[in-house]
């Protein structure tokens, strides 16, 4: 068994020997530079773990690890094509520092390095890794879809978030851990708690990301404070806003939304006071709470010893106590 | 044994019931959009032409089959896009028709969806199926990223040419062969000439289509003619006469290359007129019959019964003489 920041170790250095790099040089710097930069690799770190936890041997998980974090960090040179992001991780994102085509085909490059990075495992269990693997693929892409889908439409409710942030961001990570299961031969119920385990931390995950963009500190965060504000993203907590608000809230609210020029300090200023009037900082606190005991529970359902847990459990804490 | 048409209309009946479709609708309607659109399906009808020539079993092949179509499919999107194409087979491109944003995260699920259908074959030549893929998107990308490059390049030489012609496009006539092959159990250096025969005939079906874009008929190859020259397109024709012109002609095609303000009617015609006095038509057409000639003494190479050969055969000799 080993520790959070062992296994963080390892993927680095796994990481930094696998060759991902090669000719022509526009399309594989862009690749090496994206893998560059500093990340909590929190997927490839819970696939190892999760096979740790059913004594699996890592050697047959790595490269699978490895894969998975090259997917996310596919999906994350594309997305931010998509989304205009001139800064990832407080660097230039790949589309700005190159161009947008470069980050196109380098990170279709990604997703194919992706693909055979996850083979580098056992026959035995082949068949099923590539097949969660795919179908997470494409919640994946159905995800952002949906992400960019929810700029536009109205009537967007709390539901139809928590399906978008679970195929955005959540189900990766509950793949990961499953994935490290498989891998390790552990039994389709066991492999499923995990998976619950992972949905739930990872949809806690996005909430707390949603609470830090708002009441975070900016210095940690590494990005702008109210970001999402600025840019009406639809978080739980602007949709949790407009379902509560009444009277001069609701007026100024949507004021705000749909005004197209303003200040963004102000912009910012003023609906987090509308925020904080209405309680939705707690209430997303709660329903991140609610999601993080659903993770626990499903965690405790593992029939491995509880011991064995405490690197999971440890992370899942984690990841809701952050500050960035 | 089927004709190239019986296997077309397999590929297309196929491709129809095969669900590609889904939620949400701006994710899959650009799939199928792009999917309808008229097509020879070269690739599909290859893979399950070779099957039958090692006398495989069709119903392991039609997936994988479909998979290298969908593949094709999703490079062409992206391409598209790269290439700021406004067309496709005389229909408007997805990031036209839709967006760009549309057509990068369409294109990214098509490619998921290609993996997947790749896996609908055999367990026991899985992972051969799958490595010979991946690497041939590799080269795919690596193809595309090289002719991106030699747009800006100077001094792009001919075999630099056809390397770049050869990833990104004979690589995957030449897989698709090779996986058909290997479905239906042939043995390494069959499955090899086989490669070899695809990849050649893919050179040669490029070359045929620089020469189409010049000297074709226009209203059978479905879009304007000398598209290539007007684009600066470095073409083996291109690079060619840029290899052979001296004195007046050198001076003139390089005032055509290096002016940004021209009548696109005037350049067609003038550089054509170069093209004609340099004889870079014969020369194109000699390579590419050096090419097609490469292809057939690796078929015939294959230790299979003559007779069973005349499909792959009359599919390269038919895109030998299109006209378009």
């Amino acid at each position: 068994m080993h520790s959070i920041d062992e296994l963080k170790n390892l993927v680095a250095k796994e990481l930094s020997e696998t060759s991902l790099k090669g000719s022509p040089k526009d399309l594989y710097d862009p690749i090496s530079y994206m893998l560059s930069l500093e990340a909590k690799r929190l997927r490839p770190v819970a696939l190892l773990a999760a096979c740790e936890l059913f004594d699996g041997d890592l050697k047959h998980a790595v490269m699978p690890a490895l894969g998975i974090e090259v997917f996310h960090n596919f999906t994350l040179m594309h997305d931010d094509i998509m989304d205009n992001a001139p800064l990832r991780r407080s660097s230039q994102t790949v589309h700005t520092r190159w161009n947008q085509n470069i980050a196109i085909l380098s990170g279709d490059t990604m997703f194919v390095k992706a693909c055979q990075l996850m083979m580098i495992t056992n026959d035995k269990v082949l068949r099923s890794v590539l097949e969660l693997f795919h179908e997470t693929a494409i919640q994946v892409c159905e995800g952002q879809q949906l992400d960019m889908d929810f700029e536009t439409a109205a009537d967007i409710s709390i539901d139809d978030y928590l399906h978008m942030i679970t195929y955005k961001t959540a189900v990766l990570l509950a793949t990961s851990l499953k994935i490290g299961a498989i891998i390790a031969g552990a039994d389709a119920t066991n492999a499923e708690h995990l998976y619950e385990f992972g949905k739930n931390t990872g949809i806690a995950f996005q909430l707390k990301d949603d609470l830090l963009d708002v009441f975070g500190d900016d210095k940690k965060f590494g990005k702008l404070k109210g970001g999402d504000i600025v840019a009406n993203k639809k978080t739980f907590l602007l949709l949790k806003a407009l379902e509560l608000a009444t009277g001069d809230d609701k007026v100024k609210l949507n004021s705000w939304i749909s005004n197209s020029s303003f200040n963004a300090a102000e912009k910012v200023h003023a609906v987090t006071e509308i925020y904080n009037r209405l309680g939705v900082e707690k209430l997303a606190e709660q329903e991140m709470s609610r999601h993080f005991e659903k993770a626990i529970f499903h965690l405790n359902q593992i029939s491995t010893p509880d011991l064995k847990k405490s690197v999971l459990r440890g992370m899942a804490e984690k990841l809701m106590v952050r500050e960035m």
